[in-house]
């Protein structure tokens, strides 16, 4: 286990106490007992408390937060507080402000504005860190370093540009490899000078009329996807900096981020990160199955899968969606424990006290306008605090025993959305959801993870629309089937490689021979249309399934034929197919099936395979396991609006109430833990 | 009675003889006459007319066709012509020429695009106002003068951005206390030197992403609001430059402006004016208390209520609509009628003489492009010159006797619609418009006021989304409701201070107390969700109302519980308040309930508080009254499809006719007018 | 026949061999003998190849891809490639980039993305051509030059501003005569220096907020549409400096130019041309009458109606589309045949090989990217190749036998599209193509032609929403119908003159007359509404047909009136009118009509008349002639879902099959051609 700075469950949220007064400082505090806080994530947006003015640094506010709540037992996750900067700093370097695609300097206002790639910019976010590092070096309270906060948005500067070119050659070497690469040749665009190449950053207003507002389709999309990834690497090398400039003074602290899944390869922004961290803002109706997921990537992004923090969720109504409905009883409480039950090793909010004014007012917080504590969201806060108490450390350091893998890439969100793909508006990770929906309802336990990722020890892998690949990544998976793995894939995977040019001579390219079949053509189905799945094989449990939206046209070389389409000029011809390679099957999904499909094609590789579920409960509660050598915990949570009664299949002792139980009685929004 | 330049109603509309030549100009005024009308507005558009280059000034055709309207007894309303510059100007000082939020100066086109702050501009308007007065001081047929035109817009340009920051120093006086007032220690955005205070302007993709385009999520509400402010403070002073202009040479002119009730607040941009204009463009499917809300507030806008000018309506269709009907029999002549129920003393149109080419060639006129005036308009149009001619003046100068006030601010406007609110794309007016109905349609006369009003007058003060308050505006309530008064508010309302800053301790922060409540959370339904109110005491028709959008969880603290929530987890918790305070009573509405409801309520309270209705008509049939101390006027006025009769309760003597009826029978958008 | 330097129709498609290697290219030469392919358009892409950097040409590269071409027997069309420049030029005048209507601009990226009227572009592309022309001037399997590619777009520059005053005063002679012209006077906006017109651009958020993002709502709609003329005047002159550049060395060359109907005039960008090409990419539902029109009108676009070629079509799936379904079997051919029978004379495809990578590389092309031909679509393409072989150039050099002119012009789009018309949203070829439809249905052929164009020669002339009217062109309109010439028009015609002013006295100004009627105002409706035609004449199948959208409120004056209103105020009142002017007769349709209404009516005047329909056919079955003084040739193209049988009504040579048929039966997609 790698979180080893702190003693139980982060339980708290981020604190702005120099938005208030003194007396609220101590009011906070006593309140955070009375919930049981014992973490605060401060400094977010304090750099210009800390450096009012250049040249200037002023502690004091901050050492007496600092000391107020070391003197109340309470851990703090210190960020570096780059993302707001300071109006001084921006006035006199307004270069330091990003600038729109359309070309424009944006003013100051609001978080990450800037340039990531300004060398004033990474001046100061290294002397400030320096500066922060070498004061609080001695700070024992100090759990964790926060580097920024949520990443969003790209710029297109001058600046960002050169440092584009400067990227693009080191990692090219030279212009024909780029050329090659790129295939400029396609409408007449080959570089002869690095200085020719630009961000893709343009006001084309033919293209938004054309082709609908939002769409960003880009005349080059490998130039748009190089982009995302310049602009990850811009904004890793910025947590570089800052995380050099803590170590230089703090050797073994410990940095993180905390992730929103925006337009960065968040793979790759891991990497200097020592714990990645993650803030859920699930949706009133959002099925459970699309937090799950996004906890299940959190988990995979340090190259073997471990344990994450949830650094933000939100303790009542967010106040950025268009209607923002408050919690309903125990939806808190159950947020933070899937979270756990996925690996997370905190329960942190945002915010512990609401701010009077700002964009954010509307949204909830620990301690609300009314300052009041017996409230609704109070006592459920109060009770949380007290269960995390109870958990202890009993279950951190486990891990998820996941024996199913789905294949996730940002590349291939990429790869799909910014090219011109024959269905616009297709959302790469809805798509990768609806296959994983299945899993998650079934209570299996699934690992998110890339292609390249060792895949052995994985009972089945499913990669949904993998729409690039690599001939690294194409050995790795091949190498997975013909050890006898089970590998299931669909429409529109392994279709170009990692600068986007399709592999020739027939999708998916390298994995022909893998699969059995190739594709001649991809049809693209209107709203209004579909097809059928029309069944010949044994084991399912309908003669029909519908599908649409995508129907490959196949040619079979060597699969056999499961299901084939029931309509339009393709009927009859194939759409499901599985193929022996080695000693294992490697089976292809042609077109969008419905879920009924889905549940029994994976119900069917599930029982070859022998993949286990968690344990069977009824549909709305969901069941999640954590484990280590010793011991495991079996998490349960009760999503639906009903009571819910769950058979444990044995007794097991609930770590809240310390009873044995061989029934779990589940009210709506309740959870249960118990240890194996 | 302000309004003392001329005798009886004016009757008219925008005169641009200048696109069109001399025989035309004749040809008008004998339709003028043929229609009955006795005034025209001129000079709008004119400043490169009498301006045609810099230092020239040329007033041969203006001087001419002021004697030919002379001789032939029509008023003029004299245009200042400030909204449309010359071409000469904008292109030897192009600053003049507004910045874009995007930071775009605009090329010129339109009319009012200019930054209403630059110095030039200001010096300009000084000037050619100055010139202009002192040209016709002596014009006897000038009643009033009418400053610049419809505004719109807001401008973002470096000039503004400096004159904002004058603004502010001088209403904040130090940095200290503009910090603290508008919580910029939110995101750690706060100010150490003047110059980093910007106007909110940004090309921010983002925000258009991820929120939906066209909805205003400044990150600091405050500062998006200020600048409004501001914006309206600039304009205000634009319009104070031309009436120094103006009154330097004539003491005793008039001046006006039309407003349009766009982006800025009305009351302030009343305050320099005499008289204040209304432009009114109802749609065709528009239900009339829309418009009738609107006229109520025009009557409200110079601090005690007075008459006002309707400036503009369209004689026929309009052409800014996506789909530009016709209007219907009497329809222009209904809503003509209906302004003068409610106030008006004039009946202006948009425009003479239709333009043969240019933006607005296809909006109504009342000489069409045929020319010819027995069309079906013109016939109406003549019809109604004929009546306007018998009303005389008649009822000029009494006012509207309200009992009922309705609170309505631009202000919060802006903190629901800029902020972050938690149910984006909430309109203000459309709520309010939503209480104000039932009145209108139950012909109870009703003021629109502010919350510092004088609220003494009303048997009952109705104050939906009243989501500023002030300290004093509290106390103003508050005294009203001791003294009395009965008050009805709802959900988000006294939820900030003038600054966007929330008050604390539970909302609705200063009025807890007075309505014997306080409101812990508020939940918003999405579009197919809805809840009841579910009644609990006497005097209502129904058992139980729909009710939805945004539910207030209530702690009650004294205040008698009139209905409670019917459905999901707050069923059962109350909804519907009543509050005795002092001598009077403060009733609370938690949720947005359905018309029925408001109606049970509402006739509660008209009947408690003894509010009079005008006269009881079937629906559809407006009606309103007008009274000095010795005369009262009825109007009546059938907006429906069909005829209606309406008894009056009495033998009145109808003004048009002369004659005495205890009957109305009107056919589909007649009218009637009774003296009483 | 014009098209001379050719034998039998061209065959093939754009051919990018540059972004392949030569292996590649001899794979592809291949190919297109197996296809039966016998052109290929060249170099639309390949400035960047042979012309690397600036003053270094390089032919290599292209001298062997012709060469290889020339032994294979394979014709070129010669594009001059300027529609992609080449990076490094872009970098060194930068000002050739084209700058949008937000004032921005843009960086390289796309194409046809400059300034059409930069200086050093122009030079540019003379010295380009100049070469090209002289390296290529004795390459005999050249058959046609292909200037620049697909226009797109306009640029606001300042350098077009300074062209756009220059074009404007060679037009107009006096800012006199342009303020006259263009009725500037409307909102004060006379011009009094030529430096004071500006081209219409600006980033104005109100007006994008008010009337709904995507409605270009310009307030001198004179002046956008002047702008329009303009920009289509610039890439006008582009094509004449390319072409003098060719005809330099070619004397004898032959010009065309792709079009695709986006915002320019299309008649005047065809007049350099010495062939119009068209570049047709239908969806999969639309109605075959779409492309007809079009087909129609390419047709017409040099003064006579005559040849064109088709340049490119799709020979799969497009990929810009929203969704991009694959053509289903045969679509591809019958798109091709349905071309020729109106006059195409090439059956050319976008493009040859798929790119690997880019904008379109999921764009259908005659190779696709698994490389073989043993496709669905190889083997369409192969039976397509033999079949165009069969056809020889039998019917080439033959016109359209059309008997009716329907009139469109792309002035009337933008008069009705560009200014404040009174219903937003109207799309002029949606409305055009609606009365066309029937027409096609019938399998009448049709001629698109200009209000000016020789209508001597049609039996019936139909004129939608032909919103402008030069006193010549209404001239012409009366000329033909005093000859005895039957003449339809509808609401919105006869409206305004060449810069948009309209006429005065009634509507349709200028053909009141001939009309017998005026029209007073014209009512438009809401979505959800509509009203009735009372046919109160003999003729009509039915007693009454449903309309609205547009409802006219008509004066006869002389005319027979044939239909009434049914509904609203104007129920009773004629919109449906029949005028006999000297020997001929003028209808006129107030309202739009439904579709059955347009059958009755037309076939009314198709039989009085004596219109001849090419055949009956059942419908879906698309009939069309192509004859000489000699021979007529019969196309028959199944678009329906079902085969169908065509009784031919006597024995015709099939000129595929060779056979004589008296009956055609055709699966779906199928075609026939008939020698008569």
């Amino acid at each position: 286990m790698a979180l080893t700075k702190w003693n139980g469950i982060l339980y708290g949220g981020d604190y702005c106490p120099e938005q208030w007064d003194e007396e609220t400082l101590h009011e906070d505090i006593r309140i955070m007992k009375e919930y049981g806080i014992n973490a605060v994530t401060l400094n977010v947006h304090s750099w210009c408390v800390y450096q009012p003015e250049e040249g200037a640094y002023s502690f004091g506010v901050m050492d007496h937060i600092i000391h107020l709540l070391e003197e109340n037992g309470i851990n703090i996750v210190m960020a570096t507080g780059t993302a707001a900067l300071p109006n001084w700093l921006l006035k006199k370097y307004p270069d330091i402000m990003a600038q729109s695609i359309r070309g424009v300097r944006n003013r100051p206002a609001r978080r990450v504005n800037y340039c990531p790639n300004n060398k004033e910019f990474k001046h100061r976010i290294q002397e400030i860190c320096e500066v922060l590092a070498k004061h609080y070096k001695d700070q024992k309270n100090i759990v964790l370093w926060h580097l920024s906060n949520e990443l969003e948005g790209h710029c297109y500067c001058d600046c960002c540009a050169n440092e584009y070119r400067k990227w693009l050659k080191e990692r090219y070497g030279s212009l024909e490899a780029l050329n090659k690469a790129w295939n400029t040749m396609f409408w007449g665009h080959v570089y002869t000078d690095w200085e020719q190449i630009n961000p893709p950053a343009y006001d084309n207003m033919v293209m938004e009329n054309v082709n609908g507002a939002g769409i960003d389709l880009s005349a080059f999309p490998t130039e748009s996807m190089e982009y995302k990834r310049f602009m990850t690497e811009s904004f890793k090398k910025d947590f570089e900096i800052e995380k050099a400039a803590i170590l230089k003074y703090i050797p073994d602290a410990l940095v993180t981020n905390n992730f929103q899944f925006r337009e960065y390869d968040y793979d790759e922004l891991a990497k200097p990160l020592d714990i990645v961290s993650f803030d859920l803002y699930p949706e009133k109706n959002d099925s459970p199955h699309k937090a799950a997921f996004f906890l299940d990537m959190c988990r995979g992004l340090k190259k073997k899968q471990s344990p994450f923090l949830m650094m933000e969720m939100s303790p009542n109504q967010a106040s950025w969606a268009m209607s923002c409905p408050v919690k309903r009883p125990n939806e808190v409480s159950s947020i933070a424990v899937s979270s756990l039950a996925r690996g997370a090793e905190s329960a942190m909010f945002f915010q512990i006290r609401r701010s009077r004014a700002g964009f954010e007012k509307f949204h909830g917080a620990m301690i609300e306008h009314s300052g009041r504590t017996d409230t609704r969201q109070g006592k459920e806060l109060k009770k949380l605090g007290s269960n995390l108490k109870k958990m202890g450390d009993s279950f951190l350091g486990t891990e998820v025993p996941a024996e199913v893998a789905i294949i996730a890439d940002w590349n291939y969100k990429w790869g799909i959305e910014v090219t011109s793909f024959p269905k616009k508006g297709t959302k790469y990770f809805d798509e990768v959801l609806y296959y994983y929906k299945w899993f998650h309802d079934q209570n299996i336990m699934t690992d998110v993870v890339r292609a390249d990722s060792d895949l052995s020890k994985y009972k089945m892998v499913v990669a949904p629309m993998m729409y690039m690949l690599t001939e690294k990544q194409a050995d790795n998976i091949k190498a997975y089937v013909k050890n006898g793995g089970c590998f299931i894939t669909t429409y529109f995977s392994g279709i170009t490689d990692y600068q986007d040019n399709v592999w020739l001579g027939g999708y998916p390219g390298l994995l022909k021979d893998m699969l059995g079949i190739w594709v001649e053509e991809t049809d693209t189905l209107y709203e209004n249309e579909s097809n059928l799945i029309q069944i010949c094989a044994d084991g399912f449990s309908q003669k029909e399934y519908t599908c649409g939206v995508f129907c490959d046209l196949l040619r079979v070389e060597g699969a056999t034929v499961f299901g084939k389409y029931g309509k339009d000029f393709y009927q009859g011809q194939p759409c499901i197919t599985e193929n022996r390679y080695g000693k294992g099957k490697a089976i292809y999904i042609a077109t969008k099936p419905d879920e009924a499909f889905l549940g029994a094609l994976f119900s069917k590789y599930v029982q070859e395979t022998g993949v286990i579920k968690v344990l069977k409960t009824s549909a709305g509660v969901q069941a999640a396991l954590r484990k280590n050598e010793t011991e495991q915990y079996l998490f349960l949570i009760n999503y639906s609006a009903e009571q819910q009664k769950v058979e444990l299949g044995g007794k097991l002792r609930n770590i809240l109430s310390n009873e044995e139980e061989s029934i779990a009685m589940l009210i709506p929004g309740d959870y249960a833990i118990y240890r194996l």
